[in-house]
């Protein structure tokens, strides 16, 4: 017997084996009773809350340093509903008023409050339920006492199975665990953004099947086919240890090759970039061997404050990722907010459609002060090492016009307060919204470099949302379109003699290596992780074979038939 | 003096003159007081409730006849409302338990509902909001006996003025209306779409400005520039007249010369079709001498319904329509629901970016019983007249093969039921995803023929949602990557051998009609409004200077340079 095997989502990749753990979620349990003195009660409810908000806060911490500031933002949502008045307050109003105990009357507010949240048809409505949830689930537990599931319990080598698990769940993994399984989820839920960001394999939504899973059964994790085998036998288990180790052998000699620049194998130079999302995020770069950074993301100064950034903020920030670049080129991208970014401190306006609305340039060219304060604070740093400058979302001429010119302003202003900058700094654009790539000729000529965005360049190019589940199988950055389309941009930059570069996903995927450089990119900026691995790829490739790869993919029919000739030919 | 100019928003082109009538709403005032007879005061409710659906189905068959099914769906909102438990019922509980008159009771209770919904941060409840206030509204005049206007003072010749205009207020509008002048609203605003389907001038978004207008002056409206003038000196009132005589004699010649088909002055064939939202268009297509369908929308069955419509409904419909137009080719469209089209009975998930979602073809294919009535229904009818079927938002090959095999299907079940349809029934497909203009030489092999529906087209294209008025300045359908996207389509459909045509709002442009003939277009398809406007177009045209024209077009560097070029050449 091979041990059962189960299928599931696909949501992070790599093999791994390990022994089950579930993580059990019940409420815990207590009566609900009359009490006589609600000062006590209330004080109760009290340190409950501030206790609550001490481990928010560490969680917060441990996201933060673990993952990406991005990623603890959530926290803060929860800290903020441990004082709304119409949240915790209401529990103490009613301690009062019914003179219940406050276990009671905290499931009482909370399933309220959740469901009525949960009953708007708006799904930022419906996150918010599930964080209430979060938090009166917390509160509860503490109330009580009684922790239905110690996350201490785990240690290295054992694969997380649970119904679902939320950020406050992830950001207690300790070092070292072999994977994730949940009931439901998919490839784009937030347990499978930190299953790839932490590095682990990742096999969701198995539904009810999950149920087979019984404590201390040895898993195995298959996260490139989406697969688990629950307690193998010993020849199957000893051949996937033999995988596992090939695997890591494998990682690891990729590693150790990465030091080198990459090449391809008739010589071409092929710069191999990481992207990074927070300050954070530079180590792990350095530690993969990027040569730079392809995309610098800026989101995050403003995600994580409570106020819009400062230009010393700034400053300071932009200054320490060029630093530790030491002199390779760090690509700083332009606060790219709206679509399916939002700021607490910022009244964006509601939009039906937010990846086609006001977003990125379009939202910083419409408040210039704004986006001059971040202009200013990228120069500043500039004397710190290699910086390149980057618009995204262009979409026009006027556009990126418009940006250098305000760029021209700040130089002039910093020149006359007798602040130094950086006397060359190349100036470059995102190509991710279709119109950049079909008319890349005409914009080429005013830039000093291009970098294909193919997670949004593929979203408009196919009108699949890359969020939506529903239009999951069409969204296909491999489609001929799209390839097309990256190929029509590479072109316009050679013809102008600028670099071409990449930062979407597709740039990270080791399967593509081949017919990308055969499309003409220069440059791949991926997450740091797969940059070893892309770096050997690069290597075995002979750029004349990748350029008519190349050309039979531009044929094909979809993004299927495309995968289907790299895999026999790539 | 030439009259007072004041600037707001062009929202339905044409010029014209006539008197300013305001339609003020200020709210009928009443008392507050208390009753004895609840039943009573209930009773007064229930009839005023009655006359309001009755005023409102009224307005229901107005805005169906004189509009579309599609503009008159807001009304079945406000009758829902009257019928809600949580609203006119809420009223009568209330009338009971507080013992007020009716009045107060429905302005409080309406109030009450309004800003509850209006809170909330959703644009679909906050257009329910105004809903719940015109409903209310109406409830509180009809109690009060008091109108603050009445529609029936409007006459020939009016130029309406007012802070807004609802749907409740333009379905009134007798024939004859010069123009509309609002100060709230944009050119996406329902009272601009209903003046354009109405083919009447109207400026809005005037703000303060609109205090200016007294009732009675003579007000001159540009509703291609977007101005109007108060109160003009006789010499430009006389020369305004003879601007307008001139417009209307030219429009009548335009319609005269209409009736014969349209070739370039070289005697190329163009041919100019209509497009068609409900079987109420049809009048207006046949008079305006349409040579066919371009496009056939069939989202009014399933929106005017309050059920699925069955397959006899929908055949019944699609005869009348291929019958109507006796032989001549008539497009007609499988359902494109999703996107910003929602069906009342139909429970669609909730999307964060319904433009990139789940919607059209997508949807049909996801739902394969309820498409193969639509297929079925359309081969029943075809024995009619000359029906094409055209599939929706295609994006890749499978889409079209899947489609044509259903197709096939349910000829083949017809066939074995003995149920005739037409042996050549040509299928085609919408360009209207970057993707599918882009593999353009791929898809052709797989359809008769292809249309551009420039609207999503230039959506994607550009990444801006076409009804976002954050980004209306960046939604340009002549913007040359569309441009160039609608050249790569006409060069594969000729290459391959099949008609190209587009019947997006594009081809309805009379500027643009030579630079579409250029890129490679052989039928347009419009509002049958333009055709006149267009044909007289086509005919001046020289297919070589087009040619020559469009190859020019496609380098400039955005929208507004097009459109110069064209101005100075065109």
């Amino acid at each position: 017997m091979l041990g059962q095997l189960i299928k599931g989502v696909a949501a992070a990749p790599g093999i791994n084996i390990g022994h089950a753990i579930w993580w059990r979620k019940e409420k815990p349990v207590f009566e609900t009773r009359s009490i006589q003195d609600p000062g006590a009660e209330t004080e109760k409810l009290d340190k409950a809350i501030e206790k609550a908000k001490e481990q928010i806060e560490h969680l917060r911490n441990i996201a933060a340093e673990r993952m990406s500031e991005e990623e603890a933002l959530v926290f803060d949502a929860h800290l903020a509903f441990l004082d709304d008045p119409s949240y915790t307050g209401e529990m103490k109003n009613r301690i009062n008023s019914k003179k219940q105990n406050a276990e009671a009357i905290c499931q009482e507010v909370t399933e309220e409050m959740s469901q009525l949240m949960a009953s708007l048809d708006d799904e930022y409505m419906q996150a918010r339920a599930d964080d209430i949830r979060d938090v009166g689930f917390r509160l509860l537990v503490i109330l009580t006492g009684k922790q239905p599931f110690d996350p201490s319990l785990l240690k290295r080598g054992h694969v997380v199975v649970a119904e679902e698990l939320t950020p406050s769940d992830t950001a207690q993994f300790p070092e070292g665990i072999s994977g994730m399984v949940t009931a439901r989820g998919s490839k784009t839920a937030h347990a499978a953004i930190m299953a790839r960001t932490l590095g682990i394999p990742a096999v969701l939504g198995l539904g009810k099947n999950i149920d087979q899973i019984k404590d201390g059964d040895v898993i195995v994790l298959d996260g490139d086919k989406g697969t688990i085998r629950i307690n193998p036998d010993k020849e199957t288990e000893e051949k996937i240890r033999q995988q596992i180790a090939i695997q890591n052998k494998a990682r690891e000699q990729a590693l150790k090759e990465a030091k080198a620049d990459a090449k391809t194998a008739d010589g071409k130079r092929i710069q191999v970039f990481a992207n990074i999302g927070s300050l954070g995020d530079i180590d792990l770069a350095l530690k993969n061997h990027a040569e730079g950074v392809g995309l610098f993301r800026t989101e995050f100064l403003y995600l994580e404050n409570d106020h819009w950034p400062t230009e010393q903020e700034q400053a300071d920030a932009y200054a320490k990722a060029l630093k530790a670049f030491q002199g390779r080129p760090v690509v700083i991208r332009t606060l790219d907010i709206g679509g399916d970014k939002e700021l607490p401190y910022a009244e964006l306006p509601k939009e039906d459609n937010p990846f086609l609305g006001h977003r990125a340039i379009r939202f910083c060219l419409a408040n210039p002060d704004l986006f001059k304060t971040q202009l200013r604070a990228l120069l500043r740093a500039s004397v710190h090492g290699n910086l390149w400058i980057m618009f995204p979302m262009i979409e026009n001429f006027t556009e990126i016009r418009q940006a250098k010119q305000l760029l021209e302003k700040c130089k002039t202003e910093l020149q006359k307060e007798g602040t130094p900058f950086a006397e060359e700094i190349p100036v470059g654009m995102m190509v991710e919204i279709p119109a950049a790539a079909i008319t890349a000729d005409l914009l080429a000529q005013e830039v000093d470099f291009m970098s294909i965005g193919t997670n949004d360049l593929t979203q408009y190019t196919l009108a699949a949302d890359r969020g939506n589940e529903l239009v999951a199988d069409l969204y296909d950055a491999a489609h001929p379109a799209v390839l097309r389309l990256i190929k029509m941009t590479c072109d316009a930059a050679e013809k102008a003699g600028i670099l071409a570069g990449m930062c979407g996903e597709l740039a990270g995927d080791p399967a593509m290596t081949k017919a990308l450089i055969g499309l003409g990119l220069h440059e791949l900026s991926m997450s740091a992780g797969t940059i070893p691995e892309v770096k050997q790829n690069v290597r075995q490739v002979d750029s004349q074979k990748a350029k008519s790869l190349a050309n039979e993919l531009l044929g094909k029919s979809d993004g299927e038939e495309v995968r289907k000739v790299i895999q026999q030919r790539g």
